[in-house]
């Protein structure tokens, strides 16, 4: 088989995203285990002015669904970002997949040149072709956001390996 | 132009990197400015069992000089792992570019089925085909430390945000 666009999104953001859902699990896990309320990893952050737990996972789930949706034309659903405990998270996570899973390959495959315009911050825009947009900016920042989560967590004492980053479940299955 | 396995690994890697060395240059200003010896930087580990940012440097850099070698057929560099300072972690990166920018497009495209196997841990080797090693170990394992010594530098304070990671030197050119 030859890389395409549909080869080289959608079964990184899914697998990935598969991974963060195991992620949750050890950290609701590891909370339980503590006895304390795991709401306070969902409001850890690692820099008083960095984003904290819970704007990463939505982060690392609206990067690819709306990153998606503009490459493949494909409308995509809207949240409310009303999640506040790990199981609406991992709701939040499974809602996303269901919206990937639904697009077809052949609406994403052949987009590389399509122009993408996408908003960047409160009130700039930016455009580029498809091929870079994924490449250079929605792959970066959902790696960015899921990283950033597990260090969140690892910094919390959790017990997370590379294995759960880059197999999730599958690591231990 | 159709993407490809060069276009969807190496421009992705140089940009990057460069984009590390941005930030290691950011670190190198903030231990000066507030005048503790940057050493202490490259020391820090967000969790006492995690690797330390010197680490996540080294394998941000063999991550893709490895994995690139392996798809490709062209014989790395091997580098003695003895960066102590900003500046020679710096000149790693650069080793790494240089190394990448070396790589002809046509010894890495039309590679997507070829089969590769690579250590993983101390003992044991796994085999991928080289697509689904690209995007489902290469770059999720480069994307993992870029981002951690990114969130050891935001953790102790360096001034760094997302358009640093996006755009390095880029973002404020």
């Amino acid at each position: 088989m030859t890389i395409s666009m549909s080869s080289a999104s959608l079964p990184v953001f899914k697998a990935m995203l598969g991974n963060l859902s195991h992620i949750l699990d050890k950290g609701q896990a590891h909370a339980e285990a503590k006895k304390f309320d795991p709401v306070v990893l969902l409001q850890y952050r690692l820099a008083p002015d960095m984003l904290p737990f819970t704007r990463q996972i939505l982060i690392a789930c609206d990067g690819p669904k709306n990153g998606m949706a503009r490459i493949s034309g494909v409308e995509a659903p809207k949240f409310d970002d009303t999640e506040a405990t790990i199981p609406e998270l991992k709701a939040r996570i499974q809602k996303t997949l269901d919206y990937l899973d639904s697009l077809p390959a052949d609406k994403v495959d052949g987009t590389e040149d399509k122009e993408i315009t996408f908003p960047v911050g409160r009130d700039k825009t930016r455009t580029m072709k498809a091929e870079a947009y994924l490449k250079h900016w929605v792959l970066p920042n959902f790696y960015f956001h899921i990283t950033t989560a597990y260090a969140i967590l690892r910094h919390n004492g959790v017990e997370l390996g590379k294995a759960d980053y880059l197999a999730g479940a599958r690591a231990s299955a």
